[in-house]
């Protein structure tokens, strides 16, 4: 092995020498965690601690947090997996990709009916082999690519459910579904032990069938062998680490029960879910450790969505993701703010925090900015994620007062505050929702009001008005698909132009 | 708790928050262990991993390195203990403040007979209440002061046995001597089990007396209970953590020795020992994070010189510091070379090295600008040391084409190579040996030659003749009391008048 002669020279070159990541071809491993809301873990991402910080137990994730830069206000690309996961790929937000929705079959659409909308016509397939990826490009520049965890990234039927055609050299139980049947090795990773369609089977993973392990520690495992190919290759690794958990069904690993005795059953299960995710990322940085490759490494935590809080879980709907209102399908910021956390060495300060808004598919340019891998000249007028390199460099000002756009012309069909078709920016203090259906606007100014209890769109017309310009404007450039008004038939209006 | 509040607006504010650490008044966590050396540790402070690095384990130490910056060539202010220890508590050289070598009684003077040099007058009695010590100066901004473990700043009999009285709220097992009796609770940490004397029982541990604790496990929780009161009073606190550990006598903590089946038995004890340091080190991060502190405080590990190697280790003598030579008591740099690495939160950056020079007492003005705490202005001309701040946020040039220098003219007893009375010099690649016995010049290019096999003090007069004036000057300025010459009475040569 050349590594620690080549750290050796770095050394005495350098007196303050920034670790081989930033010359080089850093290790990437990047936490996709599933449904992970904000408050879901033991590192406080408000400004203040929670009660939800002290259920969970992640040590992993406060160690990382320790070692690197926590991102206060960082957002998913949209509100459920499909768009966001398919936007951390492409750089590119889920209206200009029209993978607004999650995907299943092929050609089919799995939009809930509403009231008085529908989705218009969208990229139901998803990503497909001849698409750009991140995956791709790394793959490219000499990366091991390595998938491991759910994909939900095309739909089954189509090259795009096997990870293997996006760019992955390794797919470890990916393709189409966006859950698994279920968590228990007993149960062979399958629903059918409740009667489940076998579109949920979690693929590829036989060896653990009928033993006592739990997904998340399956995946783990092979993982880190997979990581150990790849080392012993001597090529640098991406590994899109994409857990399942914390996605339905809620199944507990009776591993970490104890901790969480005196909690809602289902609760307590959901908080061992979490924990297992957090063993993982432990696990797996540990592998780092032992290669020597810390230095060498950088470790993304993210994840795809707000967490669950409309069904399924214990306790009163709706309030899982407090402070913050309302959870994963959601347009509040419950359904698409989520915990996120970089150490990439020698450039990350430790235990840094930043209230800088960022966005799920700025991870597109600024791991290939950390890889030194270029994105293709035709491919860089699509990409709309912005470097965050400047910030992680600790140049706070570096994005300038960019505005963030979401846009979700479906409905979820579960019923919930902000569980509608919907577009909104998000810039400085202030988020304008546009709501589809009754083409209705709501205002909240987040510095203020977290919460989203005060909707200030009567007082501040002049803010609406500003906002849904820069709303409408981006959806024009994006080619954002509006929702279809059932009634006319016609797609609705876009934002700048209700009213007029 | 005002604590996570005041980090709140600090997030508003300040999209890229520097921890409380910059501004405030950060904790210090401050481990100065005993007698560690330079490779005792898992991490690699060598360009390369050595076989050490992968005999010893110590994984809180490599998380901590993943964090923040590395030293790999810090050095102890001394190749012994007490003027190490001091030296960091006055910010000047050993020297300077005239404790030269380790105390023990009052008035007695510990040094071991030489042939042909014997010791001139010095500070016997080493730190005193009067003194200004880094331990005061904190203590006067307001911080609780700590100490556990190993205190070896003052002789017994006299105030500096107590370091309470050098600006310590409280002491946790630490007085006069330099060792413990036994690191067994069985034995009550005495070495009455052994019949060694009364001067050797470690004080103020009754608690654990009979009791199966090892005695870093007991400086460990207690320390973790003080940090705890201080935390619970709001107080800033400093916890100064010297765990006697690794300092003979060697004896194996029993919940590690499985790891080390197949050492030398003396040689696994050891590895235990360096074992239950770096579990202390992780249980006293844990109490941090638990108090949620983590960003706020910042964590300094080193040690007060080389490793033992003259005797009382297994295997071959002088070796167990390679690829240094000689140990303990040695002006080789196997005698003061030391780990260390310091995290700042939201100042150094994670994972990274420096190859630049540090010496202990440059902890002195470092801890104190991390602290926002003034050096008295009548003090400050004293202080030798330097503030490693501009090192720390990453400025390698910052210190300039430094000189450090070491100053010991005494014999410490044991015969081995290096192991005589001293003065040195380091700069650049450069490193001149004066030895006091023959007034003899050694000189060796460290770049190319880091063992110190090859002196080149023949053929490259010139470096020399140049080194040679500056540690004369710098004799001079500190006014260290040389060498007496044991046939004429009269003090040896200053290192630039020799030969003229």
């Amino acid at each position: 092995m050349l590594r620690f002669p080549r750290l050796a020279f770095a050394l005495l070159l350098a007196p303050l020498a920034p670790a081989a990541a930033e010359t080089g071809r850093p290790n990437i491993l990047l936490f996709l965690v599933d449904d992970l809301g904000w408050q879901d873990v033991s590192v406080p991402f408000h400004t203040e601690k929670t009660p939800f910080n002290a259920r969970y137990h992640t040590p992993h994730l406060e160690r990382l947090a320790a070692r690197g830069l926590k991102f206060t206000q960082a957002y998913a690309s949209a509100p459920v997996c499909t768009p966001t996961r398919t936007s951390l790929m492409t750089g590119q937000s889920p209206a200009r990709t029209g993978i607004t929705y999650w995907t299943l079959h092929k050609d089919r659409d799995q939009s809930a009916k509403h009231a008085s909308v529908r989705a218009p016509k969208w990229n139901v397939n998803a990503l497909q082999k001849d698409d750009v990826t991140l995956a791709r490009l790394l793959q490219s520049a000499g990366y091991r690519t390595i998938h491991a965890g759910k994909a939900h990234l095309g739909a089954r039927g189509t090259s795009g459910a096997d990870p293997r055609n996006l760019g992955f050299d390794v797919n470890i139980a990916g393709h189409a579904a966006g859950g698994p049947g279920s968590f228990y090795g007993e149960h062979d990773f399958s629903a059918k032990h409740r009667g489940g369609g076998a579109v949920w089977d979690v693929p590829g993973l036989e060896a653990y069938h009928g033993s006592e392990t739990f997904l998340t520690e399956a995946l783990a495992r092979e993982a880190a062998l997979a990581l150990d190919d790849a080392v012993e290759d001597e090529q640098p690794f991406f590994l899109h680490f994409a857990p399942y958990a914390v996605h339905a069904p809620i199944m507990a690993n009776a591993r970490y029960l104890e901790r969480y005795a005196g909690l809602d059953e289902r609760e307590a299960a959901y908080a061992t879910m979490i924990e297992t995710v957090d063993a993982a990322l432990g696990a797996l940085i540990a592998r780092v450790e032992h290669h020597g490759l810390t230095d060498e490494t950088i470790v993304i935590f993210t994840s795809d969505n707000g967490g669950l809080s409309a069904h399924a879980r214990g306790g009163e709907r709706h309030t899982h993701n407090a402070p913050l209102r309302s959870g994963k399908g959601s347009a509040y910021e419950g359904g698409v703010r989520v915990p996120q956390v970089l150490v990439w060495p020698g450039v990350t300060r430790s235990g840094t925090a930043t209230a800088v808004p960022v966005v799920t598919h700025d991870l597109f340019p600024t791991v290939l900015a950390m890889a030194n891998v270029a994105t293709p000249e035709e491919y860089a007028p699509s990409v709309e994620g912005l470097d965050l390199g400047p910030l992680l460099r600790g140049d706070a000002d570096a994005l300038g007062e960019r505005a963030l756009f979401w846009h979700m012309p479906h409905f979820w069909g579960v019923h919930g505050p902000g569980i509608h078709p919907y577009s909104a920016i998000r810039k400085g203090e202030w988020k304008l929702l546009y709501f589809h259906a009754g083409t209705r606007f709501e205002l909240y100014d987040l510095d203020a009001d977290l919460g989203e209890t005060r909707d200030v769109a009567g007082s501040r017309p002049e803010v609406v008005r500003a906002l849904a310009a820069e709303l409408g404007a981006w959806c024009e450039a994006a080619r954002a698909s509006m929702s279809i008004d059932t009634e006319t038939g016609r797609a609705i209006e876009l934002p700048h132009r209700v009213g007029r």
